[in-house]
């Protein structure tokens, strides 16, 4: 939702030129401030912002995204399994990417390309197993369980357009690397030969889109031993997210996820099922985290005029969730996981803002909710790692540090 | 260049006494703030400053002065190596300090003693090395080589006058503390008995200056081993300063130093020159560090008036900095390694006012450069640490944290 003063606006950033009278109300009956969700300048990945903003140290406890977006997929992760991230792309004969999201397939589409690779038999790498699932749209999960796995090998996603597709290497001169390297390469060539003849992307081809002719795969990662948040505070906590990498997040955190009709990560959501609820969760919760990860891929398509519209639907959205609510006894926090720019498309290390309503807050005079007029408020800057102690604190779930 | 509210200037700061346009032309066209270099209350050395602007966790890499002294006075400092700080001073028959400036002696006089004290042969210290050389004025630096030396030693210099110079003491019970100890004792001896008889000195004394016949030293340390910056970053950068500890700090982050002809690191430097040398550097580098001593060496004298003036000539040189080049596509942070009270004479832990201008900045409502004005800004409060992080991200040198 955060971004930098653009051209196109009048040097207002997308939120400063949004019509939110939800938003606002929020501000000013709250404090508000700015975030770094990670730390000043840094750019925050949508998983580590995401674990600073449940309140743990992503700096110490992060290990790669692969598990966390099969974890959200609903893909059983369990100790010692080495799991991916995963693009369905397409590319051409020589292997050089033409689009790492084969045109943003539909998620039909990647279901029926899925159950075919699922069904694919290791040959070299015997008592390996593999579990692929592809979640929204072009994204995918990809697990690898068996003895003496390592994280530490490179993906093949070369992240950009126009070049090759990556070969797969051990990071460290560890016999685990090696394996995992080689059953990866394995599984990556054995997929693309499925993919590259698979009747539905004739049927794309025929269509005029794209075939998914490739997996890329990127950021392998296993679970982080983290205390739960039900654990940590004594709180019942549900997350409503449809992003597979936040649910993903939420899961390890120890959080219900809760399923949504029409909820799609895309900007295609349904707001209102999400309000709504949102609101329902907070009748057996006392935390409910409620995503939208709409404004990211606009901001990521660098469209600005979509981000404000969608920053109006997020607006009301949290309006229904305003009017919904007991606010003599429900706090509402409202901010972003990270800024992200729509002219350089990428997230960016500014800070993000943040207003925090409920009963007994210190209410500064901040009446608009923007990266800007927050800055000017109560809470001054603070680090994502803070905000979930800050919360906590609010309705009386936090232990005193000393005596 | 920052310094507290002076009763002189009607409670103003010499910062907001100054007539500075071209430093309010940043403040309103950026983002403001103001910045801890270390943390809050601590009076940062100009070493650890340098060191924290530039990234770098000072807490955890500093070691000593000395070393960067002697580096950036192009002294060849090997791992190893214990590098001093030093003055030439001058001292009473009882060794009791009457100035430890010498008179802040002209380079020419210190050149002419420093290459007598080169030529000193150790007699009881055979296979141990060192390196002296007078840098700015006063300031000069040492380096012993050899096998098992330590940092632990404590320094001669009682950094008062009316002391006594103070004894040299292992400053731990290590062999290697002892043995540094008494090398260093025997040079600060040989050091004095040729300085003493010296005819520079003796040509001083006629002339009415006091005579600079002992070295003080303090500040024992080794050079830290930290990334550089164009590893850490993918960035040319080149530093423009005279003070030889700052261009230590930046030798070793891996910048180039550049050496510009009139610049002195005394209030006499040539301004121009140096913003001249600023705007040719940055046609070839990513990121440019200028600093200017000045501001500092009046603030040390107590010469208020004479602090304002100097303000006022960066204030000119960042003129001409903004005059010529592309604002487009340039980024501009001016700030202050730290303040430097003119009542105190000494550096104080008062954050330093920031300001940040360039494409795309989220700008605020501050136009004023200066202590108090930019504490309302848009940055509100950073610490130095997180500076180049900040300038990194919007130049596009940071790499996103998680996915």
């Amino acid at each position: 939702m955060a971004d930098r003063p653009l051209k196109e606006l009048g040097w207002k950033t997308p939120l400063e030129a949004a019509h939110k009278p939800s938003l606002n109300q929020i501000a000013k009956t709250g404090i508000c401030g700015i975030m770094d969700v990670i730390s000043p300048g840094v750019p925050p990945g949508s998983d580590t912002a995401t674990l600073a903003l449940l309140g743990y140290d992503a700096l110490k406890v992060y290990c790669g995204r692969g598990a966390f977006e099969a974890v959200g997929s609903s893909v059983d992760v369990l100790p010692g399994d080495v799991a991916f991230r995963c693009n369905f792309a397409t590319v051409d004969e020589k292997l050089v990417v033409l689009d790492r999201r084969a045109g943003r397939i539909a998620n039909e589409d990647a279901s029926k390309l899925a159950e075919s690779l699922q069904k694919i038999k290791l040959e070299k790498h015997l008592g390996i197993k593999f579990l692929f699932k592809n979640t929204i749209q072009h994204r995918a999960a990809l697990v690898i369980r068996g003895p003496k796995l390592s994280t530490a090998v490179s993906g093949s996603d070369p992240e950009r357009v126009g070049e090759r597709v990556s070969e797969i290497k051990p990071l460290d001169e560890s016999p685990e690397a090696k394996l995992t390297t080689e059953i990866l390469k394995e599984l990556m060539q054995k997929f693309h030969e499925v993919l590259k003849r698979h009747p539905v992307n004739n049927e794309r081809v025929k269509r005029g889109l794209p075939p998914a002719n490739i997996i890329i795969c990127r950021g392998a990662g296993t679970i982080p031993n983290v205390k739960h948040l039900p654990e940590k505070y004594g709180i019942n906590a549900a997350c409503i997210a449809a992003a597979s990498l936040i649910r993903g997040v939420c899961k390890v955190a120890g959080m219900k996820l809760i399923d949504v009709k029409g909820a799609t990560g895309t900007p295609q959501t349904d707001f209102m099922a999400k309000a709504k609820a949102t609101v329902q969760a907070l009748k057996t919760n006392d935390f409910v985290l409620l995503h939208v990860k709409a404004t990211d891929v606009a901001s990521h398509d660098g469209n600005i005029k979509q981000k404000i519209e969608l920053i109006e639907k997020i607006d009301s959205m949290l309006g229904y969730v305003l009017n919904n609510v007991d606010l003599d006894s429900t706090y509402l926090a409202v901010t972003a996981d990270h800024t992200t720019s729509s002219i350089t498309r990428n997230h960016e290390g500014d800070p993000v803002p943040i207003a925090i309503t409920g009963p007994y807050v210190r209410c500064d005079d901040i009446e608009e909710y923007d990266e800007r007029a927050c800055a000017k408020g109560g809470l001054n800057r603070i680090r994502g790692v803070d905000l979930m102690p800050i919360l906590m604190n609010l309705i009386g779930k936090t232990k005193k540090f000393g005596a």
